[in-house]
């Protein structure tokens, strides 16, 4: 029986490599849906090569052109709205949230009330709103599978172990583009610059957030809730190959790795395959070829903002959900080349100062402090 | 409830460590029988700190100065049917086989028909009789768990993974002694360089036979019944930091590791706890203090031992055996300074080379090829 999935997000980065992947498998996977935002032109050619039965777009505009476009009992629909109804209004099984951002909060939460299991890839899912999510899935009974490649590591070597032997584990960081400069170079960097990761190719915000390592700093907020880990228990050591993905430790001192070549069609699979594997056309890992794997403790000094981060994740409440919105602020501020790039920390630390953090707050609290924290990041 | 115990080989590396393990957690381990062989001093102690009902040494003179000395109600037994009656003649729930050499095969084989677990660390049992081994021990539903650390390894991350899934494993090889010697450079090397082994503190035997990589090769048969995989499936990679201690490969590219530090402890304590773990006092793995893990492709040239133990093993019946034996007999010829380093693979080859293997042989048929073999390498 084929898995349908419903997939929030077709025309990023993680929307077209998902979609790889059920090309590859037309046997095992169908495309009941799909969401995508502004790519009209290549949500067209995905609708034309998967045939959803539902799409959305981000406007009411984009959705009027596209609706004279698609075959035949294609239903079309737009904006948050419409969101919800790919994730929650198909027969999806399986449910892929790749959309950046906040805005794929209220679709998740709408797709667990309908018990579709969840491959996650939008972090900022959990980091805003972990307590309702994780309360809501353990409520329907619904699996969070992780897309993240540090996540979804550590849920592999997870597997079939005793999870209460769990000593911790331990998010590996490449250290992003500018890994190799001080701080006192970081200072006149370009956003060309920052845009050259060196293991993975990805989009412009989250390539941005691997040289803040803010990106690390939200994983680490996304693996206290997904693992249900202490901030104690997670750690972050640097790994410039970016080889093993992560890994975890047990009482008995036995640590469990996940290594792979950079491809993040491996992690969506294992997500729409789990507990199966299946295989994949990409290049096997050589470690001889690799020759070298090396590991530096993590440097706060370096990388205040994943310090930054972890202070977020302790206090909890609003707190993450402030740091998470000024930073999607200041990074689309330094991708306009208003603010120079270790002004996005300076930015961040400000907001973050500023906040009085709510302690389990709703919906409409979590939008009112993200509202307020893109307000002060704008100034 | 503890899980009664019956340590074959108690006054070795592998039986004083385990003894280590049991009595850190006297609430989990109780020791129901102790074998040894020589070493009756340390065997007193052992009997006196654990009180095992019964156990056995080598010879009816040692068995008899024993029992003068054992506290009332130990029974005190010798020989290869000692060596059984500790095996199979019990209330024990696990069977730790720690003996070195074929002496093990015929204790763990009556272990078996008695339906206990048995804690492998013998690895000459599955050389030599592997088909006979597996064969019984699925007839029995009796679980073979891994001691070797190599197979420990392997064993750990195919915990909850789909085995049909599985591409292949990686057994990892420091290299021993002589990593960084050419085999010019190997001509003239002495016993005493041969024992200095870089990572892990073992027996004579077992640590030459890391320098040779013969006890790679072994592992490498061992792995094939213990895994049921062909010899194309097990590859061998040189990492001289002995860190990452085996891994498998999966059909998705993913790689699942098991890392530790060098400590038997853990790998003895997982096959008596598995499938759960419990703490272990030892020095936790710091991936950032290690800084650097190498690899390299193994060398067939530069280690033909391991080369021949591929062919052995690929051949099957009494080759492996006679692999083995003739490689027990010249390593003790090497530590008895009879003959040089490199005459131990001279020995294994030509002996291999003269031996006529028979396919699917009985116990019978093991011991007269091991006999021969031992005969010849002798010469």
């Amino acid at each position: 029986m084929t898995k349908k999935i419903a997939l929030l997000g077709s025309t990023g980065s993680i929307g077209t490599q998902t979609l790889q992947v059920v090309a590859e498998h037309p046997e095992r996977f169908e495309i009941e849906a799909l969401a995508a935002g502004g790519n009209t032109q290549l949500l067209l050619e995905q609708i034309r090569q998967f045939k959803p039965s539902k799409v959305s777009v981000a406007t009411r505009e984009a959705a009027q052109a596209l609706k004279l476009q698609v075959p035949a009992g294609t239903q079309v629909y737009f904006g948050e709205e419409g969101l919800i109804e790919i994730a929650a209004g198909t027969d999806a099984d399986t449910v892929v949230t790749a959309v950046t951002g906040s805005m794929g909060l209220p679709a998740t939460l709408a797709a667990i009330d309908e018990g579709k299991t969840i491959a996650l890839a939008n972090k900022e899912t959990l980091v805003t709103a972990g307590h309702l999510v994780m309360r809501r899935a353990a409520e329907k009974g619904v699996s969070i599978l992780p897309v993240d490649s540090e996540h979804s590591a550590i849920f592999q070597c997870l597997n079939g172990e005793p999870r209460e032997r769990l000593l911790g584990i331990t998010l590996t960081a490449s250290g992003g583009s500018f890994r190799h400069l001080s701080r006192e170079e970081l200072a006149g960097v370009t956003v060309e610059d920052a845009l050259k990761h060196p293991n993975w190719s990805m989009g412009a915000k989250i390539t941005i957030d691997s040289a803040t390592m803010v990106n690390k700093g939200l994983e680490v907020i996304e693996a206290h809730w997904l693992f249900g880990l202490g901030y104690d228990e997670i750690g972050v050591l640097l790994h410039p190959e970016s080889i093993i993905h992560s890994f975890v430790e047990f009482e008995d001192t036995s640590l469990i790795a996940q290594l792979g070549n950079p491809d993040m069609r491996v992690p969506i699979q294992y997500a729409l395959t789990y507990p199966d594997r299946i295989p994949l056309r990409t290049k096997r890992l050589s470690l001889a070829e690799v020759g070298r794997l090396n590991f530096r403790e993590m440097d706060f000094g370096r990388f205040p903002c994943l310090r930054m981060a972890y202070e977020c994740g302790r206090m909890g409440g609003t707190a993450p959900t402030v740091f998470n919105a000024a930073n999607e602020v200041a990074v689309a501020r330094f991708l306009r080349r208003e603010i120079s790039f270790l002004q996005i920390e300076e930015i961040l630390e400000n907001v973050s100062a500023r906040h009085v953090a709510s302690a389990d707050p709703d919906l409409e609290t979590i939008r009112e402090a993200d509202e307020w924290a893109r307000r002060i990041a704008s100034e």
